[in-house]
């Protein structure tokens, strides 16, 4: 294994804690680079493998039978999927697709971990631990769908990106295509242009894939002013932790 | 406990397995009659148990700082909500609240819960598969809010309440009021009657809170040929498991 990718390995969230007992499995996980469009897993597959992100993006989509696809997660760096392999005889329950040129992935056999939980019930805890951020983010997706507008979802995707910068002006790149944030947004690709209008409004500017956000702290006052997470998601504590904003929106 | 309390307890899917593990632990766990509008647990409040529907319904629900309610789950017997219990220094992501007069509840501290996984770690496979069955469920609605129109997502909801009846005839009750219903489906009371008119025309007649369903395989044909769980959720298990239907919708 590269050392650079021996350096991301051990720094996925997974190991985070317990990392005497996660330092003998980390030897027997493989990785991989995947190509854009590349295929990772296929939907209703055995789940025999837990796949963590280590760079790039990741799409997990479910195809209806009548032919729609949506988009039910966007992974990359830090995340995981492939979560029903912990679970006995499951199967995965959506595709994943690399979408993005320099995607890297660790694949842990199921066999493995849940030998490893059995024999380390410690682990139980932190594994369930990201499991239960998997429901809350879904939850709080579907509340979103109701409870923000279209431009909003767009403002919180954003501000995601902006990670734990709290305020002040900041240069992102959308990381994936367009049409591809839109469908995980819950929009048509017409409502995404229609909402790249309207956070012009409040000094966001799109230029391609880069997007300049004038003031953080006021795309975070547009989107979580709207939202049942506002004061406990990741964004918020960013600006917990920054010092008092000097001027604001 | 009243025996017939011990007995709706015991039926709990959570007990399913490792029945001898669980027997010490049904003694340790308080049941409880909730009335309809009372309040389960707050949001934002220290996850300090799971909590066990044994009959009636509760709504989990989040309120937007601006004001805003969504309904994030519907529990009726059999489910389980506060999972936020079963990982450390958690907060309660919404507010639960019963919703019928005849709720029956069970409540098992989050010490003796994590106690006892890390003591009898085989019951962690059986936890994660119901973590993982939120999950599954979260993102089943999440993409159904994108592919399946209004008129068949209510539609699902209540193929869902004909459980394992694959076909024929069936009258079932509202369980809930509904705006309750429309509000966890994401429509407006306005959609929501528009889409119980939209029903009519494949059998389906509604007569205050009694649903009168025709042809339980018609409305199958039209909810699930939308979705991305089609041959792979309880409704349709229900289809594998009855004979051949000698007409069909």
């Amino acid at each position: 294994m590269a050392s650079e990718t021996h350096t991301r390995l051990t720094a996925h969230p997974l190991f985070a804690e317990h990392r005497d007992i996660w330092r003998a499995v980390i030897s027997k996980i493989t990785t991989k680079f995947v190509a854009e469009d590349e295929n990772v897993l296929q939907h209703g597959s055995p789940a025999n493998a837990l796949w963590l992100v280590l760079s790039g993006w990741v799409s997990l989509s479910r195809m209806t039978p009548d032919g729609k696809e949506t988009i039910v997660g966007l992974c990359s760096e830090g995340d995981v999927f492939g979560e029903a392999s912990l679970f006995a005889h499951a199967n995965y329950p959506y595709h994943a697709q690399s979408i993005s040129d320099e995607t890297e992935l660790a694949c842990i056999p199921a066999n493995l971990l849940r030998e490893l939980i059995i024999e380390y019930p410690e682990l139980s805890t932190h594994v369930m631990a990201i499991l239960g951020e998997r429901i809350a983010k879904a939850q709080l997706k579907l509340e979103q769908m109701s409870t923000l507008t279209a431009s909003q979802r767009l403002g919180c995707f954003l501000l995601n990106l902006c990670r734990t910068q709290a305020q002040g002006y900041k240069t992102i790149e959308m990381p994936v295509e367009k049409h591809v944030i839109a469908s995980f947004l819950g929009m048509k690709p017409e409502t995404f242009s229609r909402s790249i209008g309207q956070l012009s409004e409040i000094g966001i500017k799109t230029n391609g894939a880069t997007v300049t956000v004038e003031n953080v702290a006021q795309l975070r006052d547009f989107v979580c002013g709207s939202c049942g997470e506002s004061g406990m998601c990741s964004t918020e504590d960013a600006v917990m932790a920054s010092p008092p904003a000097s001027k604001r929106g």
